[in-house]
C-alpha cells in the first residue's frame, strides 16, 4: 500500500570517533525513503537547493521511491553538521542552515494525494497538518516524529496535529517532555490521551518501545563492535516500520512487532557506515538475515 | 545443587521520590539470598553487628537460607543511606559506615565448603580470593561482582580473582571501566581475556545483556509505573539468575537465557516496594507469571 513521507533532505557534515566526512547526503525523509523502500513504494515530498546534483539524486534512483514531490527551489539545501562523542548519544550541532527548508510548504502532487499510509518526518506542526489536509480520504496510517524544539516552542500546534496521529514516533527524552512524566508506562498514557493510540520510542543503544493498550513490546538495539556514524538511525527505524507496515495487508500486534524489528534492523545498518553509504549498498537478503539474527538475539524458553 | 552468597547484610536508609525509610534491611546477600532461595538452597556468609535483632533475622526463615555462616561480630552493623531522583538511575550517597564489615574475614562454616555454585558479591578482591580458598573442589560455577572503588583501587587484586571467576556480574558503567572501551561488545571480548566466559551486564531500566563467546542476548527490563526503590535490583537480579542455575542440573545456552529471565523477574520485583518488602511477600507462581509475561513483552515471529 502506497507510502508518503513529507520531510528534510539534507546535506550533512559528520565527525565521529570513526572519521569525518563532509557535505554528505542526509536528511530524515531521505534515510526513511531508503529504508522504507526495501518493502514498498514511496511516495517523497521535500525540498532541495540548487546544489543538489544529479548525482545526489541517484541514491533514488533503481529504488521504489517517486520523488514528484522533491521540490527544488533557488538557493542551498538545508545543511547540518554535528559531531559525535565515544558515547553516540553525546551529539553537538555545530551548525543548522535551513536554507531552502525555511520556506518549506509541503506540496502534494496529485498522484500522492491517495497516498494510504503517511509518515510525517520531524518538521513544523503547523506543516504537518498542512500534509494531512491534502490528503484525500481518511489514510489508513498517520505516524509522526517530532522534537524538543516544536514540544516546547509551538505545543498548541503539535496537540492540534497529534490528534490525527495515529503512532508517535519518538525518542525517550521527547517522549518524557512532552508527556511531562519521567515513567515511560505512565508518559504513554498520557500521550494516548493527545491523539495516537501506539507510542514507540526510540531509545538509541539501548532499542526501542512499542507502548499501546494492549502492553508493551520491547525490542534491544541490535549489537555493534562499531557505531561509525549515528546519524539517521531514528529515520532509519521509522523507514523500516513503516515500509513493512504499508506492504502489510493486515495491521495487527504480530505485524506490529515484525515492523518494529524490521525498523530496528534498518537503524542498525544506517550506523555501520557514514551518512547514507551502508543502507545504499543494503540487499534485501542481509535485511532478512538480521531479522533472524534479532530472533536469536532475544528468544528463550520457559 | 548448592549456593554459596558471600556479602554484605546492611540497614539501609532510603529516600526516593515514592517516600522515605529508616533503617530497614538491606544488603546484597541478604537481596541476593532472599531472591535465589525460591530457586534453591542458599548458604549465606556475612556479617552483623550486635544491633542485628531477632526480629532482622526473620527474613531468612521459613526459606531455603542458612545462615549458619552469618557472624555476629561486636559493633553495630554495616549501614548505609542514600537518594534516589525521579531518575531511578540518578543516586546520591548520603552516608556509608562499615561498621563490622570494615574488619570481615569470611570464614566459611565445614558444610558450606563443599558449594558447587558461588556467588561473590560486590566486597574486597582479597577477601572474594579468600572465599574460593576455603572452598574444597573445583565449584561448578563462580560468578562475581565488582564496582567502580576496586576496579580503581586494587586493579591487581581484582585481576587476579577474575582468573578463577565464570561469570562476571556488573553494571555498563564498571564493564567500560574495566574493559577501558565504550563499546560493550568489545568490553566483553577484553574482559574475556581476563578469565570470565560469560559477562552479564546489568543496565537498570533498560534490562541486561549476556554476552558469551555465542553471541549476545538481551533481555528489557520490566516495565513498571512506579519504581519505588531501585536499591537492591542488581543483586535480587544476580539472585534469580544464580539462584535458577544452581537449580539446573544442565549449563547449556537455554539455561542461561531462562537464567536471565528469571534474574530479571527478581530484579523488577525488588524494586516495586521499599527495601525487602516485596520480595518478603512474593510467591513462586507471581515469579511464574511475571517470566511468562517477559516473553510477552519480547516475542515476535518472522
Amino acid at each position: 500500500m502506497s507510502l508518503l513521507v513529507v520531510g528534510s533532505v539534507a546535506f550533512d557534515s559528520l565527525e565521529t570517533p570513526f572519521g569525518k566526512v563532509e557535505r554528505t547526503l542526509g536528511g530524515a525523509a531521505t534515510y526513511f525513503s531508503v529504508a522504507a523502500s526495501f518493502f514498498t513504494h514511496v511516495n517523497l515530498v521535500g525540498v532541495v537547493g540548487d546544489d543538489f546534483t544529479e548525482r545526489d539524486e541517484e541514491i533514488f534512483r533503481g529504488r521504489r521511491i517517486d520523488i514528484k514531490g522533491l521540490e527544488r527551489a533557488p538557493g542551498k539545501t538545508f545543511f547540518w553538521a554535528g559531531r559525535y562523542g565515544t558515547d553516540p548519544n553525546e551529539r553537538v550541532t555545530l551548525a543548522t542552515e535551513l536554507n531552502v527548508f525555511a520556506a518549506f510548504r509541503p506540496k502534494l502532487p496529485e498522484s500522492f494525494r491517495s497516498s494510504k499510509n503517511v509518515f510525517l518526518a520531524n518538521i513544523d506542526p503547523k506543516l504537518q497538518k498542512s500534509v494531512l489536509e491534502q490528503i484525500s480520504g481518511k489514510p489508513r496510517m498517520v505516524a509522526l516524529d517530532t522534537m524538543n524544539y516544536w514540544i516546547e516552542r509551538t505545543p498548541a500546534e503539535l496537540r492540534e496535529i497529534l490528534k490525527h496521529t495515529h503512532v508517535l514516533v519518538i525518542n525517550d527524552a521527547e517522549t518524557r517532555m512532552l508527556s511531562n512524566e519521567h515513567n515511560l508506562l505512565r508518559a504513554a498514557r498520557h500521550i494516548f490521551k493527545l491523539g495516537p493510540r501506539t507510542l514507540i520510542i526510540k531509545r538509541g543503544e539501548h532499542g526501542a518501545m512499542m507502548v499501546d493498550s494492549r502492553g508493551a513490546f520491547c525490542v534491544p538495539a541490535y549489537p555493534l563492535e562499531e557505531v561509525h556514524d549515528p546519524t539517521g538511525a531514528g529515520d532509519s527505524f521509522a523507514g523500516g516500520f513503516m515500509g513493512y507496515l504499508a506492504a502489510s495487508r493486515t495491521m495487527n500486534d504480530a505485524v506490529l512487532r515484525r515492523a518494529m524489528v524490521y525498523g530496528s534492523v534498518l537503524g542498525s545498518f544506517a550506523v555501520e557506515r557514514f551518512g547514507l553509504e551502508r543502507l545504499r549498498k543494503l540487499k534485501r537478503r542481509e535485511i532478512d538475515a538480521r531479522a533472524r539474527h534479532f530472533g536469536e538475539l532475544t528468544r528463550f524458553r520457559l
